[in-house]
């Protein structure tokens, strides 16, 4: 049963920027789940799996990253639009690097919207063998304030789903931070 | 970052009886996450992973499986627990088996209790890398009635969890049945 060629098996890992560092850090929950799918899943396989890197970006709900753009000509929403997906390329781009350093087949895109929806969305249109995602390990009580996309796709993506959880040694000292 | 040698990533593998055809039968969602580790985690590493058995056999709640049994003393009583579990190792001899012929690393045993508590108990004391279980797949009514041990221990279990769902193509007439 165990296949020795054929399709290697698709891992979609959901990523994002960190929220102290911002882009193109990746946030250490997200790097966390990557490093954790190396050492525990790909092993020395690497022609074995392939790695399908999602970053999600949310639309800036409040427009507070915007307050020094000036914006006079619908250009100027274009370049600030094009300027979010230049970030998130960047942040992409740290995982591919990873891949290519190691021999692991990936591809990695960027999308805009609600992260949680989102990835559930794109796990539906690429069809992964499973999705790793990252999660901060929140407390009940923690996660009324910041949800947790992790347990949204643990429930919702069609697809299974591993969590993996930051290690209490690397959670800053607001544990809402990543 | 991928490990050529090193300890193999051990995974814990939750397993029961059919409710169907009874021991020594996998249920067919313990036998499809059995399968699913083996193509699209194990794959061709066979000597990356070691694959770790836990069955959880449930008391007897309401006595029916005892109807037939004559109870005249202390030893009765004994011979009856012996019983059951050699029919849990008679469950837990097919995975085991299946792991021999692939070349896999194994330990099974089996533990008497109530499922998702004894699971995340033994995820505690074994610390797996991860466990994997596998899942009926039940809609939100259904699992009223019958609960569900892969729910619970993906919010409880002390380690990275990952449900698999049985397919529609495999599910019985009646979705609780396994």
């Amino acid at each position: 049963m165990a296949t020795e060629g054929g399709d290697p098996t698709r891992i979609m890992v959901a990523v994002n920027e960190s929220t102290i560092k911002g882009y193109p850090h990746p946030s250490i929950s997200s790097k966390g789940a990557f490093e954790w799918t190396l050492n525990k899943i790909i092993r020395s396989n690497t022609t074995g799996f392939k790695l399908l890197f999602i970053h999600v970006q949310v639309p800036d709900e409040d427009g507070f990253d915007d307050m020094d753009s000036m914006f006079a000509s619908p250009d100027d929403f274009k370049s600030m639009k094009h300027r979010d997906k230049i970030r998130g390329l960047h942040l992409l781009e740290y995982f591919v690097n990873q891949c290519h350093k190691i021999g692991v087949a990936c591809e990695a895109w960027v999308k805009k919207g609600d992260p949680k929806e989102i990835i559930c969305y794109e796990v539906n249109r690429v069809h992964p063998d499973f999705l790793v995602v990252g999660s901060r390990g929140l407390g009940p009580f923690q996660k009324v304030f910041v949800g947790t996309v992790s347990e949204f796709c643990t429930k919702h993506a069609d697809c299974p789903v591993i969590a993996i959880k930051r290690s209490a040694a690397q959670t800053p000292q607001d544990p809402a931070d990543d």
